[in-house]
């Protein structure tokens, strides 16, 4: 499957190390994720050498062609938060995953569109438990 | 106008003071701010009597009434970035305003939509005055 992998870059990098893993558990299940880079240490040095017009060019048509959008939320962003409503405003199945702890934005846990999931987790093997069993229950375009 | 002032709630209230003077330079100035309360310091506590659906219907309903929305971007949110593209999904005009050395998502600052205007500010003078600006130019609907 294609799967865009959203996560905060610009807002803080607390938890890449989750988006780390679920990228690595994602990629050895034989997923495409075109946004792998974003989760990686370098996301946002890498990122400083694109134009923004450059960067919502290429993530909205990465949305355009993806299967589903994965996006892990136990830390805001503004850039996210657009993509969540990008993709679930083209149709297209998402999933939100946060910490346990984290506070969640009533804008995406009150959204009553049925293809988006909220879901949360205690540890990075139930972050990537949920991850399987969205791909394999979504009904994807 | 019905102005609908966005700002982050859940993300984090560091700017809050900012929000207040915001909403009431707007509200002197005799435009009417659903969402004013928001501002409010007591905002978060008031919010956690809604349940997330509430909220979500309340906030996506001054949305599509509002003439403008006003996005205090600062600090990053979930809510707000979904706000932002919602607005702008149904034609809404968009103020995103931000203290000049905060960093904005390139999913914001890369948006070529001619209704979405990003404007830093070095003070609150300087805010409201880009509001006032915006205001008396924006193509209102």
């Amino acid at each position: 499957m294609n799967i865009y992998f959203a996560c905060s870059i610009t807002g803080g990098r607390e938890f890449e190390a989750a988006y780390q893993e679920i990228v690595a558990a994602l990629t050895a299940d034989g997923h495409e994720i075109p946004t792998s880079h974003l989760a990686q240490s370098d996301a946002m040095e890498n990122e400083r050498e694109l134009s923004p017009q450059d960067v919502y060019e290429r993530d909205t048509n990465w949305i355009q062609n993806c299967d589903v959008l994965i996006a892990e939320v136990s830390a805001p962003s503004h850039g996210v938060g657009y993509e969540i409503g990008f993709a679930l405003n083209i149709g297209k199945p998402v999933l939100c995953l946060h910490q346990r702890d984290r506070r969640v934005s009533k804008m995406i846990t009150g959204n009553s569109d049925p293809a988006l999931n909220v879901r949360a987790y205690a540890d990075i093997k139930g972050a990537i438990s949920q991850v399987q069993l969205f791909l394999t229950t979504c009904k994807c375009l």
